[in-house]
């Protein structure tokens, strides 16, 4: 959560007037995303009748040369019926502003909760809405490189260090040890798409069991349609202890399947992608553990919650997709 | 900045519930409030025409016996015509609901935005609009103690100590060196009501030139009118080089006396009450800065720009109020 900037109340006015969005009602701060500032902005509206809009500043991690794709991104999947917020252009048809130095874009603001405790019937539509932002994306002119990649997650993890993984807790080295020897996993062969690639609860919202909104798409790449099932089937079908959910993992399958029927090598790989998705986030989770002061105000994100779903998916996995 | 605690959103629709307000459609934890947890909240409407509120969770520091004075005052001056958020009673009746052991209230959400460059039309507005406050303040039932006494201010600093005050800046022993022979203030014979005590430009929505809402009432309580007077004036009427800017100060009175008229003895105390109302900003700024650590992800309010106000008020009070 962070808003890293304090934009003054003239200075959203003034950025808001290059934009046919009409006067600027109200701007609050929102406690959303890790590396950008946003705002919930209100405005009277191009017609008067009131009108909502996220308003992001992105604050570093994000290349300036990525945002093109990204929002080029937004406003193809939008346009081709996708629940994802289109990015609203400037006056002169820019997708994103210079303001202090940092980019800025404003952005359609959609309904929807991000839910905690989802039903199979919401996991189900959830896979449906994946399925078809593949097929959408797949005329999108443009792409970038797929920043997934598993390679570097163990050494990520060896970089941590065993003492630092202890740190974490006292049974993080010896879960992760068998690690060490999987095989480098080859995805080449798989069909590829436009990919969001963080689809956790928090980047989805729903009304009932509706997906409303995909949102931050700041990880999208091109890569494999099979890795972007791999990582929402790790970040949804899990419960609060950390136990499988099998109702949950099949409805995202089976709506997934009832728009797009996975190939027989995306069948065979997803055990593996799975478990290489799942440490991805143990490695990620980890470096920022031990990168972040004990006493700073944020939320640390617990390694272990990964690396218990990375063991099931070894241990568990090649029953998961067949 | 702050959101606290974490509200899934079946938790939230079931809290929603309580609230003849129709069902969640949005709720966006919001970087308000130093010592609450705040959501903008989006329903359909009690009509279904849609409205929106600010869910406070009061985490720490309020007191709960003081929620019936906060949420019944906002009620009473709303009432009144003031522009303050009404608070939202739940089915029951009631201006606040226990979730998780923690009081939580639904307000109504006010548009409007702070300015960080205000005129003096603004401020003349302000100025009004405080002191329609003030009047209509008067019959409220309930009182609170007046937290601001000044008696303990120069105790605070004296705890801050001449190394901490100095470990602040190196100037600000010496500032502060005269409030030690400062006389107490006795407020007893000003004239009282229910007051803000806390109206900083954060706390203030605009558009335009009116004010459309005075929001954060947990420093109000049953105090002098004129201190309410000081505070804004000290927190409102000085440039981003602190350099006083005096036709904001003259806008201020002159608007709050266009509606409620300063008795003679108001007046007179008036440059010792500015003194009273920056010192008490310089040391809870002080304490703060002192007992925040340096890496916190908190922006800690420089102490400095009140003791420089302080100054300020100390030669050269006597001239503005008269």
């Amino acid at each position: 959560m962070a808003v890293y900037t304090h934009l003054g109340a003239e200075e959203l006015a003034e950025l808001i007037a290059h934009y046919n969005v009409g006067d600027l009602v109200s701007a609050k701060g929102i406690a959303e995303g890790v590396s950008n500032s946003n705002w919930l902005i209100e405005t009277t509206g191009p017609d008067g009748a009131g009108a909502r809009f996220i308003l992001t500043m992105y604050e570093r991690r994000i290349e300036l040369d990525d945002l093109p794709y990204f929002l080029g991104l937004l406003d193809h999947l939008s346009a081709m019926g996708c629940p994802v917020p289109r990015t609203i252009h400037d006056r002169s048809g820019a997708a994103f502003r210079m303001e202090r130095d940092k980019a800025v874009a404003l952005i359609e603001f959609l309904p929807g909760v991000s839910p905690t405790q989802p039903t199979a019937a919401q996991i189900r539509n959830l896979g449906e809405v994946l399925a078809r932002m593949h097929l959408a994306s797949k005329d999108f002119a443009l792409t970038r490189a797929n920043t997934m990649g598993f390679i570097d997650n163990y050494a990520v993890l060896q970089a941590c260090g065993e003492h630092g993984l202890a740190a974490i807790h006292p049974d993080l080295p010896a879960i992760l040890a068998p690690a060490r020897n999987a095989a480098a996993l080859n995805l080449d062969a798989l069909p590829i798409a436009q990919i969001h690639a963080d689809l956790f609860p928090d980047n989805v919202l729903m009304l009932g069991r509706e997906v409303t909104g995909l949102i931050d798409f700041y990880f999208a790449c091109t890569g494999p349609m099979a890795l972007d099932l791999a990582v929402t089937h790790a970040a949804w079908c899990f419960d609060a202890n950390n136990a499988y959910r099998a109702e949950l993992g099949s409805a995202l399958v089976a709506g997934y399947e009832s728009v797009r029927t996975l190939t027989p090598d995306e069948r065979e790989l997803l055990p593996a992608i799975a478990q290489g998705a799942a440490l991805r986030f143990v490695a990620s989770r980890a470096e920022d553990w031990l990168d972040t002061p004990d006493d700073a105000l944020v939320t640390k994100k617990d390694p272990m919650q990964f690396a218990q779903r990375w063991e099931f998916y070894r241990k568990s996995g090649s029953q998961l997709f067949s």
